[in-house]
Formats: structure tokens, sequence, C-alpha cells
């Protein structure tokens, strides 16, 4: 089973390895790191991501994961080389998935028309003017598209997708090895539990950007 | 504030990616990916990162990241110049910590003798063997050393050290910005919680490697 984990220059990093953590060390997952060419692409807080293989070099993979980024205006305007794979590979895939503002890419793929699908919070505006149904919810299956709310979301996309492409027993197997029984030492993480100031420096913030 | 992510051949990328995405983002933090060499890392499932920094160039950063490894044995042999960088760095730095079996890295480099350490829940012995007073907690934080449990627990570490170098409402931002609210699918994330089949067959796999 071959995986296209999609790297593109500002990409929000944890948004591709929550995915990729749960799922690359599969046997029978063979994973590829795509993008529009070989090389470093430098995510939004600054590390470095190498793409091994190009975009038309993996016509046909049976898994595709996108990731979103901390500036998705900006780059859904970057990357038609991206979107036009996309749109182009879909058909053929057996998931298509993203995480955060990775789903206004497959919304502008033509994927996700008239389609249930979340992103990040704060893009939730921008991907219903793309043409998808937006929900709240941090993962939502639809056929063979699979979206996740903001970054950390992945994490719980990627066991999902285990237990649907192989089994319940070996996706508790993956979250037994990450150790993910989260702990957050907060109680911020969505819109509705944050307390009021911090969603309004957060919408500010992203505003000013 | 100068924070070393430390990168080598090996390491768990979702070790260093989960405290990164909480930290690197913030404007007085200057991130550093920083390895042996200039160049790639390979992950332990396939992920390139590239270390764009050498331990030489940055002797005394404030904050230091070490992830862990799904081949933590080989590679606790493997990276006498990350030990002795950190032995060397540590004394200077505001924090110092680790993901995953990453302590064991800060334990050989002699930074954990006699002090409370969590580290991944298979690799609980060999932390005690290299002189650490293991603690099953998620994260632990003992003085300028803070240490998380395996893999994934490094989010709610990055979270914790936002509120220790900044302030709580600064990690509620954050945590409102990578949508930390997790829902995993299954109750699996620990050796007491999951399947006692899963727990066998994990232990197993770990001891075939």
């Amino acid at each position: 089973m071959d995986a296209a984990f999609v790297l593109y220059d500002r990409m929000t990093a944890l948004d591709l390895v929550g995915p990729y953590e749960m799922l690359a060390q599969h046997p029978e997952i063979n994973a590829h790191f795509v993008g529009a060419r070989r090389g470093p692409v430098r995510a939004d807080a600054g590390l470095e991501l190498n793409a091994t293989t190009t975009f038309d070099e993996l016509p046909q993979p049976d898994l595709i994961v996108v990731p979103g980024s901390g500036f998705w205006s900006a780059v859904l305007e970057e990357n038609d080389a991206l979107v036009a794979w996309l749109a182009a590979a879909h058909p053929n895939a057996t998931w298509t998935t993203s995480v955060c503002t990775g789903a206004t890419l497959l919304a502008k793929a033509g994927i996700l028309a008239g389609r249930p699908a979340t992103t990040h919070w704060l893009a939730r505006d921008l991907l219903g003017e793309l043409g998808a149904v937006v929900s709240t919810d941090r993962v939502v299956v639809d056929g063979d598209v699979m979206t996740a709310a903001g970054v950390s979301a992945g994490l719980d996309m990627g066991l999902t997708l285990v237990a649907r492409l192989f089994d319940e027993a070996q996706a508790m197997v993956v979250q037994l090895f990450t150790e993910y029984d989260p702990q957050p030492p907060f109680n911020a993480g969505s819109a509705e539990k944050a307390p009021a100031e911090v969603v309004e420096f957060a919408r500010a913030f992203a505003a000013g950007r």
C-alpha cells in the first residue's frame, strides 16, 4: 500500500507527522514523502522536511494525507501543482485525507463538493465557501474521504485510519506504542472550551496574520 | 531564547514535532534544529528532517528538546557527540527536556542521576539502569529538567513548557491554535488501559526488534 504524505512550503509539521507516526511504521504501508520537487520544504515554524518523491513519480497512491498551514489563504494560492495532482489522484485512492486546513486544498481540487468535512476552527467559513458541508467534528469520515480538525486532530485521524485499513486491534497497538493517553494540562483545545479572552486573542492574531 | 530541537538518525519524528509545534511559533523563541552535522536525518519511520545547525554552533541553548527512538538501545550507542554536547550544554540551559526514550540519552549524559524522570513505558527498566528514579507519570518536572513519556506525551510536555516559560494564558492560546482537544478513538494508550493481548503483542514486537 503506497501512502503519499504530502509536503509543501509553510505546511504545519504536526498536521503531517501526527498521522505519519500512526501509519508509517506499519509493515504493509510504503510511506512516500511527496512534493512538487525533491528537497526541503520549510514548515510554518521553521522545521525543514524533505520531499523524496515528486507528484509526477507517484500518480496513483492508495492513501493520501494532506496537511494544513498556519498561512492557509496564501497556501491555497501557491500550490496549483498539488491541487492538480490531488484532483487526478483522488479517484484511484482508497483514502484521501486531510488534517487542519489541508481540507481547503482538497476542496479546491473538487474533492469535497457537497460533502461533509472538517478543518481548523478558524477556517470553517473558508471551507464552506469552497463548497464543503462544514462539520465541527474532530474527525469526519465520508466514503473514501477522511478529514480532521486542527493540527493535533491528525493523531485521532491516524488511529481511525489504521482501524479502517487494518483492524481495531492494530490501531490499539499503535496507540500503545505511541503512548497516546493524552493528558493536556489545560482545557482550552476548542473555541467552546477555552476562556473567551483566549479565543479572542487567537482570532485577532490569525486575522492580523 | 534559543531553543535546540535535537535531530539524529532513527529518531521518532513525533517525539520532536509535538513540543516543536507547541513552542516554535512563539515570537520569543528562536528555534534551532541541531545535529551532529548539517543535513538530513532519517526518522525511524522514514521521514527526513534537516539539521540546520551543528552541536558545535550552539553550545549554550536556553532550552533543549531531545526526542527518543524506536531503536533506543542502538541509538544510545550511536550518539556520543550528542551525549557529550548534552553534558556540556545542560548546566547553562534554563530547561533540558526529553520525550520518550530521549530520557535515556539525558541519563547517559549524567543529567538524570538520582532524579525522577519518565520515558516510554517499554524503556522504564533501561532508564532505571542508567541511574534515574523512574516515574510512570506522563510529564515529570524536576528542577530544570522535564521529561515526557512515550511519543505523543511530547504534546502535553510542550504545553507545560509554554506555561512555565511564559504563562498559562499563552499555553492555552497554543492549545487552541493546535486544537488540542484529544479524542482518541480507542482507550489503549497505556499498558494499564490497553487489552492484555495488545500489551503482549507490543512487548513481543519490541523484544523482536
